[in-house]
């Protein structure tokens, strides 16, 4: 089994350690992240840059992906296993949703093949086609393909621009929630009243008092999110707050109002497996526990890397050995 | 008494009936409107213009109004009472907020004098000085005094930019809170990934449903707002919703957030005020029936004009006779 928990395992001992077998690729709205990988799940070599879907839209994804596979050191006959928006119905070539309910250990059953030089294969998006629920995710089913076992139930948190709840029954996705956390935090700090309740500096030595002041807030009322806010603003002009605190108590009142409503849908008894990095993923390790849930981080890149090795080796396992 | 309800109540038949008394002044953040008031409450004239605390913060005030006065006919001789923004802290000078809980028929006793030119007087704000909800207002206040009875006991509503919601004992500001609903429709519409999820063109047939649905929804789990924001944009990609309802249906989303949080905090057995213009009244008036409050309605200038008199007579009332 591939692990999930840690950045450096050890390779295997046998013939294919440390030997290329495919490229795996994260290809975002606005990002391009590709490895050269193991058949064993190890990362050999990185390539990063801005060339998501939005450039690539315009410029096209052929000639990025051959720029992005000469800087791997010119390997142009491996396998390319590639997740997210590229797959996009607005991307390179769509590869539709699969539903909900759906098995994550046969993602790769809805991986498109791209005409292009090379086999070049782009996994599914997986869709809640509920009216009353309605759901898309592109990207992190490939994490969650990779931080779970087969048999695994539970949830994961997957934070961000737009967070990801999913509630993921012996192996299956059975329904998850988005939250538009992290692109409210940007649209509220650049362009609402509150830019000016905020200090884009440093954080202040009170910082985590504030992020945990807002969580608290959130996490006892989280129906009261639009009042906080304005509340924030008006405890500054009162002399109630410093306006060096905002940006982590308005972290904390929007993560804390995503737990709260995470929370009452999927319950707070089940452990979570919190996908994410940096700085944020430090702040909802914290918030969650805060909450009562009980937390395993994986780091986001590694559970990519880990399932699209799972999925490239569903699809072309008998050729790496 | 000043009627509220009505917009074109008959002038009493005494002397001064028809008579120019003062000048109204509600000076926002981004706008001006002035009126030539009678003693009891009319408006014969009327002026209005962008120059609101932004453009005057840089340009002055002194001339703002001067030029407004002469359109309203020269009236430099009458005493001006200014309710708003130019009474902020960075207005023309501050007029301190009065703390809750304050009776409405006080505000004039925090009148200030501007030195200038004739009697020119600026209204104060409320604040909510309250380290747990901390909240201000401006302009608001004024609006209340015109719409309440001596003692009156209830709720007033104030949609907008910034929502108000007041509960008001016999004749006191007792607590208030301010929702961001109207700024926060603002930013998601222009700044986030919904601005491909509204259509600015003009409502479609079926926006009176989306509007329903969206207040429904935020009404049953008005904790889940992030969430149900991001569903409006997967509905559309997964063919559930149309882009054309987009608009209506986040418009009752965050209407009906407030409302939900609002009826919680004050309850829904009190009679409400609601204080508005437009569709946006028509709005509120609809969601809040829908939400089961008993509901009067009072046009947003007549009740600035009210407040403003009311206050008039106070400072002025042995000169009007």
């Amino acid at each position: 089994m591939l692990g999930t928990n840690s950045c450096h395992e050890k390779p295997e001992q046998n013939v294919t350690a440390g030997k290329p077998a495919f490229v795996a690729v994260d290809w975002g709205t606005s990002s391009f992240r590709g490895w050269l990988m193991t058949a064993d799940g190890n990362a050999l070599a990185e390539t990063r840059g801005p060339e998501g879907m939005l450039h690539c839209a315009t410029a096209g994804f052929a000639p990025v992906l051959a720029d992005h596979l000469a800087r791997l050191g010119g390997m142009q006959n491996l396998p390319v296993l590639i997740c997210g928006m590229a797959g996009a119905r607005q991307g390179w070539i769509e590869a539709p949703y699969l539903h909900t309910p759906t098995r994550l250990d046969a993602l790769h059953d809805g991986a498109q093949r791209v005409d292009t030089q090379g086999d070049v294969r782009i996994l599914p998006g997986i869709a809640q086609a509920d009216a009353a629920a309605p759901d898309v995710m592109r990207g992190e089913e490939t994490q969650l393909l990779g931080v779970t076992e087969p048999g695994f139930t539970g949830l994961v948190c997957i934070p961000g621009t737009h967070s990801k709840w999913v509630w993921i029954e012996s192996g299956s996705v059975v329904s998850f929630t988005t939250y538009m956390t992290g692109e409210l935090f940007s649209v509220i700090t650049q362009h609402s009243i509150l830019k000016h309740a905020v200090d884009h500096d440093a954080p202040s030595p009170a910082a985590n008092d504030a992020f945990r002041d807002g969580l608290q807030r959130a996490l006892d009322a989280p129906a009261g999110l639009t009042a906080s806010l304005f509340s924030l603003r008006a405890a500054q002009l009162l002399g109630f707050q410093q306006q060096a605190d905002g940006t982590a108590r308005l972290s904390g009142l929007l993560i804390g109002t995503e737990i709260a409503d995470a929370g009452s849908r999927y319950g707070t008894r089940h452990p979570v497996r919190l996908i994410g990095a940096g700085a944020l993923k430090d702040l909802y390790a914290s918030a969650l526990a805060a909450a009562g849930f009980d937390v395993t981080i994986v780091d986001a890149e590694r559970a990519s890397q880990h399932g699209l090795t799972k999925a490239a080796i569903h699809l072309w396992g008998a050729q790496f050995t």
